[in-house]
């Protein structure tokens, strides 16, 4: 018998290439966004190149992923190269190339971690402990992405209405897992923390032309954490930073249902008026 | 006449190698760190490498610089290669080599800025409007170039004993400005950014080996806004974010003596224990 993939797993899918760390992939339309495919998956697949490159050690503790230019529907070719491999970490540079142009590039960083004292400092946001409680937002009008998760706003959906009314912050608080439901593991992680609308939209109840131009995520879960997480939602939580001249910042953090810190990730957004 | 070269200069000095985008430059012993070099001063010199390029277009916005080795005091040779130009961004992959292997790769983002709604959603710091009178820490067994900066601090300076009593939280407020003043530009704010000591010796209140393995910084200065912010002490701002097996990251911000955001910054830090 044979099951059928999961939409995400369609997405970020790699062929080998002609040598060792070169891929070829491609956009799917159940992740597209208003422009080009939605950046989660992007970065996704950009971290995948390294998690199935054979030199490959240890687990990703950092992804940085800066985007060149709206990917187009269609292929694509990745080459991912350790530029450094320590002890225990390793440097990875990941370029994407399309239709002969750099369309993304990414670094990332690996490690072999070892158990050590290990603290919380910043903290959950205050969440109804059941998901499923919390309504779902309609999905009328939104890209394809969007349906491609299950997002349960506690706080800091999109407005009702983009009435242009200036709002005091852009915070949200929100349950979201991969719909369907799907395992978490490294790559929806880095998928997931692409997930926040943008900020702008919330602060300024607009609608403007956008789109991230880099995005850094910071793994605090390991491959344990993530077995233990599964299928459950997490808690996201964002909140910009600061809004000037063409550009704004914004940082969030991904929780497991355990409130223990998946990751934490942030990102700067090109934003025109 | 000859006026001496301020000391920050001296450390991110490249001279143009054998070809377009290649560049050499050396470790400068005025900013020394425990091992190797300050990394603020590694992520300006990256940055001056895109700065210094003759294809080179706009302001940096993003700035992403992975430490894959401690440098070597001595000399390294830098490429840095423009790999896609739009209209109004620019985007940069920069490669640090030292005897023959990569020490540090970086990802920047440059852009020409157009004035836009621009509006902030972080806030300053408490702190108080004249660093003179804030009392400047004693500068005795701390490296080199921690003397290179003014660092007045609000709260959070290192403690004055390390008797590993657990604290709750790691925040540090400062004022902080080159030592001896030099006018504020993107390469030393991109080097103030890495200034903020561990978070983990302060919320250990213990020394253990650490390094930063990844940094990241979203420019929100343009060269109007440093060139009004002169000499002038900045208003740095940090607080970690969570502390697991190996790796911690923390947060921060760089205000302008006005209280605009000049900059956000992010890290991620190994540590052994």
């Amino acid at each position: 018998m044979h099951r059928t993939m999961h939409p995400f797993d369609s997405a970020i899918a790699l062929a080998p290439g002609a040598s060792t760390g070169r891929f070829s992939g491609s956009t799917t339309p159940a992740y597209a966004n208003m422009v080009g495919p939605f950046g989660g998956t992007t970065a996704a697949t950009l971290l995948n190149a390294a998690l199935q490159h054979p030199q490959r050690i240890g687990e990703p503790i950092a992804l940085t992923v800066n985007f060149a230019s709206a990917l187009a529907e269609g292929g694509f070719e990745i080459e991912a190269r350790p530029m450094r491999t320590n002890r225990s970490t390793q440097h990875w540079t990941i370029e994407l190339v399309q239709a002969g142009e750099v369309a993304a590039t990414a670094t990332a960083v690996f490690a072999l971690r070892r158990e050590t004292w290990s603290m919380p400092e910043a903290s959950a946001p205050a969440a109804p402990p059941e998901p499923e409680r919390v309504p779902r937002p309609s999905l009328v009008g939104r890209p394809a992405w969007v349906s491609r998760y299950d997002m349960r706003f506690v706080e800091g959906d999109l407005p009702a209405r983009f009435d242009g009314e200036l709002q005091r912050d852009s915070r949200s608080t929100l349950w979201v897992r991969d719909e369907p439901p799907r395992p978490l593991d490294f790559a929806s992680l880095a998928a997931l923390a692409d997930c926040f609308f943008p900020r702008v939209f919330l602060r300024r109840r607009k609608v403007v032309p956008i789109g991230t131009v880099s995005l850094t995520t910071y793994f605090h879960a390991d491959a344990a954490m993530l077995a233990e997480q599964g299928e459950n939602h997490v808690l996201g939580s964002v909140r910009a930073v600061n809004f000037r001249n063409g550009y704004f910042d914004h940082s969030g953090e991904v929780w497991s249902s355990r409130r223990e810190l998946l990751a934490s990730t942030h990102q700067v957004v090109y934003y025109r008026e």
